[in-house]
């Protein structure tokens, strides 16, 4: 029967074609002892050799759709499966303990498990924890008889289907067969719907409950336009929605021939529409959507990616990448934002009751200055490579600017008396995301070269809640004046002392944002690269005139995110 | 050997006296095979009776020093002792499986710890857990010959050393014998310093280590004046210090003087200075202490001192008693803050990765209309009593003061229909404590009679810093310019729409903060009992002509938390 969901819009396009579930089976099991042990030891053999055969055909499909690289996870498991000293240990227990075959495993995996993440010392060896556990599941899902989804294997167009994705299943899925997805968690600033916007895969999320209304298989539409989710669709439903996927593919191609136009509104006034990026490989989509600069580089995927720090060489190689890439635009690359809800497994960072208010971004680099100082150096020599602006994150006080300040200098100057070449028109600015930053801006203007405000953190600060939290979404609010009114105060604070303030946050593409911040003279709007051509379309048709006094209402006459809602939807009307 | 800490002064105050260790004993065990089963379950015998010994004589203790009430928490624990389905079941077990009674006691245990936590529909039988978990841990300590501090034992004077404190911990406190504490954790805000400022017991927090500095009967400074904590201190030294903690008691009943005096600046002009309280109780210290109004009833008692929701009458009762107790002087009551750090045993709130960002306060009000509107008739009935101020916790947006507003008009409807009587000079008001609603407070002032500024969640979020978090506590900055500037935009707002503006958080009796708050014509003052003198006498020093600049150097001119600092020391230096 055909069920309509309403979710949040999170990535642009329609998606239509069979749901794939990615939800994990019910893998409990009752322990029991067994009569027949031998029985129970050929019953374990066989859940061995099916997941070895599972396994092996999983890590062909994966090398074919996704490359060798990523298929190389599997073999670690398929080592697993061929030990002795794993698989041995389970049978024996099975005979001494008489006990069944899911019992012994869970024990002896347990074992395992708890064995490597107390090698706290060899990142290598804890991350083994997690390729028992996997393997332990395919096996105990064989002996129940439960079927383990797996985006590697999937081998045929599919709208995916989960509570919410993690950062390691968007890094696999394959574009090629995952043509959209529908989740129950999550908003249009999560993870999830962020890669789904950069992949260009439409989206819906937050539907609440779309893992319990569709089954494998089943016929699925995925709306990321208007937010919908359609579980058994009509036949008019499927062509309706084929038709708005194709339509919205006319306006995207339309859009795509203002590539190599500039950013300029209906009267001629020019503002920098960037990119935000996360690797160098992003740069292909950068250059496809015609940025005017790099806005946002996180560097947080070089130490994401690897088992230890990355090295100042690694570094250099990945930035000078992005600023050659991009050929002598402007590149600003922040210093890293780990901590918070980015962890890494080679650093044990202190458990913390309230991790976005506590120990990230600048704050661990200030506390652990070595770390931080390879990254500058790093920079300092890409600098030579291209237009480069370093970005501090979440700075909260003057005190943590002069200190992130002083260690660039001393960085430079002892790069400058080692010979080593360095940019000479290199920028340096701050992150605008701290309540505290935004209110004194003024003074915080006269220390550094740009602004460049974040809008995911300012307004979950501002609003006090956490943009993760389903309980406390209605007050993640970026129209809310209290927000604006700290945005407007940072431009303004920019303009008076003569320096540019941009914003990389998601709202800078989000459309009843962007004429906001347009009539308050933002100079650069930094966006996931495909929001660009959209956003460049929409510049030509405003008028900075037209818009003179649309952020005096935003912020004094607006009482609420849904006046100024109101209020650009009615500007907007006849556009 | 002598040893000096250093740490946070975070209650007034001298003491000198041995200190008393609150430090758990290390419990773990060996699981181990044993020959002789009767032996072994004569050792368990052997422990339980002497747990039992034990507890009877703390039982006694606790009923002498904190009343029949407090002591009555130990019945259940003598009663599990004597209970054969739990040591019954712990004999029979190292007959049965020949291990030795800590394998037996911590394997039995458990299992009673996972039966009653399953409860969950009875949160009687949950709280039994706890029960249990202390019971075994005593038997556990004498098992392994370790000895286990407890707070309701104590018959002689001693400074109290700890990690931390808990709240349950500070209940126990008997200010008889406890003549202050030093803790390794904790800031002037964290729970025990409060707790140890409404004692009025000195309390060094933040030491790091003092619980590794010193041992069990070691003589032991606590300053809380200058935040210094010595170990075995010289004889000079102690003669030293107790005159120090004399000279203060002398200040302190100079202050007393001022009880009944108004609260008045050097020029004649009047303030409010209130009290915050808790429960009912404080009301004797608020009168002995002159306050001139409660600024602040916490309402959190009522539901965290109960096993379900307390009652309207319950609630009732409570208000009633402190509108009456305080005679005719206004009484502020904030509705229920729970969520965040404070939970209820009886109420299954969802986990949440950040919970000061969470669902918290009014939010939880507003999700569960029928526990609120419980709350506001027990208040609207007893503003009949006195002069009441009803006052709501986080409000973020217009949008959610409006939707409590809503609530509050129609149960008073209901009321009135209904015949009750309701005070007619009743004021409604809201917490400035979202920085959202310090920036946009002309708006909301528009729309209460008062604001009453929560400064303790106004700091932490406005510079994105948990105040409990020991990592970014530099960050926790009450003087930064920013903080002050949303301060100072909030009484301006006041002023200007007719409406008075109060402060309920612990900066109002800080004495750096105090002047700052003077100058910009804060209307109330509203802190613990115990510091209303103080800041009574400081007012008194301070002429409002004086001030006249200060507000506007600490909010435009000074660029940090210590330009602040160092600003009012040099005000301050002459007076």
């Amino acid at each position: 029967m055909t069920e309509t969901l309403r979710g949040i819009a999170a990535s642009d396009g329609v998606a239509v074609a069979p749901a794939y579930l990615l939800v994990e089976p019910d893998l409990s099991f009752e322990k029991k002892s067994v009569a027949d042990v031998e029985a129970e030891v050929a019953r374990f053999d066989k859940a061995v050799a099916e997941s070895q055969a599972e396994l092996e055909s999983i890590r062909k499909v994966a090398a074919e759709s996704l490359g060798e690289e990523e298929a190389q996870v599997f073999d670690a498991h398929l080592m697993f499966l061929s030990d002795p000293e794993f698989t041995g240990q389970i049978s024996a227990k099975i005979k001494s303990d008489a006990v069944n075959s899911e019992a012994a495993l869970d024990e002896v995996a347990q074992n395992f498990i708890t064995i490597f993440q107390s090698m706290t010392d060899n990142a290598y060896m804890q991350e083994r924890a997690a390729d028992v556990r996997d393997v332990s599941k395919r096996i105990m899902a064989h002996l129940l008889g439960k079927e383990l989804p797996n985006l590697a294997s999937i081998d045929h167009e599919v709208v995916l289907v989960a509570e919410d994705l993690t950062p390691s299943d968007t890094a696999q899925l394959n574009k090629k067969y995952v043509k959209g997805f529908v989740t129950d968690l999550g908003g249009r600033t999560a993870h999830s719907a962020i890669m789904a916007r950069s992949l260009e895969i439409p989206a819906v999320v937050g539907t609440e409950k779309i893992t319990t209304s569709v089954e494998n298989g089943q016929m699925l539409i995925a709306d990321g336009l208007d937010g919908v989710a359609i579980v058994e669709p009509s036949e008019e439903q499927v062509a309706e929605y084929r038709k708005k996927g194709d339509d919205f593919a006319k306006q995207k191609a339309e859009w795509r021939k203002l590539k190599d136009e500039p950013s300029v509104t209906a009267d001629g006034k020019h503002f920098t529409i960037a990119a935000n990026i996360g690797t160098p490989d992003d740069l292909a989509g950068v250059l496809e959507n015609g940025a005017e600069a790099v806005g946002l580089f996180r560097t947080e995927f070089l130490y994401m990616n690897s088992n230890d720090f990355p090295t100042e060489e690694d570094q250099f190689e990945a930035y000078k990448k992005v600023l050659e890439g991009m050929n002598g635009k402007q590149v600003i690359i922040r210093t890293m934002d780990i901590g918070g809800d980015k962890h890494l497994s080679y650093w044990d960072l202190p458990e913390e009751m309230n991790p976005f208010l506590g120990i990230r971004a600048v704050r661990l680099s200030l506390k652990n200055k070595e770390i931080f100082r390879t990254q500058l150096r790093a920079l300092l020599r890409a600098s030579a490579y291209g237009k480069l602006g370093i970005m501090f994150p979440m700075i909260g006080t003057l005190d943590e600017l002069h200190q992130a300040k002083a260690v660039l200098a001393e960085e430079k100057d002892k790069l400058v008396k080692e010979g080593v070449k360095v940019g000479d028109d290199l920028q340096v600015g701050m992150m605008i995301e701290v309540p505290a930053a935004a209110v004194l801006a003024d003074q915080f203007a006269k220390e550094v070269d740009f602004f460049s405000i974040g809008t995911n953190d300012l307004i979950q600060y501002t609003m006090a809640a956490d943009r993760g939290n389903e309980n406390v979404s209605y007050l993640y609010q970026p129209y809310n004046p209290s927000v604006l009114r700290l945005i407007k105060h940072t431009i303004d604070s920019a303009h008076e002392a003569g320096i540019w303030c941009g914003m990389c946050g998601e709202a800078a593409g989000d459309s009843i944002m962007f004429p906001i911040l347009l009539s308050m003279g933002l100079d650069e709007y930094s966006m996931s690269a495909t929001s660009i051509l959209r956003i460049r379309n929409e510049m030509k048709k405003l008028s900075t005139e037209e818009l003179a006094s649309l952020a005096d209402k935003a912020t004094k006459e607006s009482l609420t995110n849904e006046d100024n809602i109101e209020l650009v939807k009615n500007l907007m009307a006849d556009k």
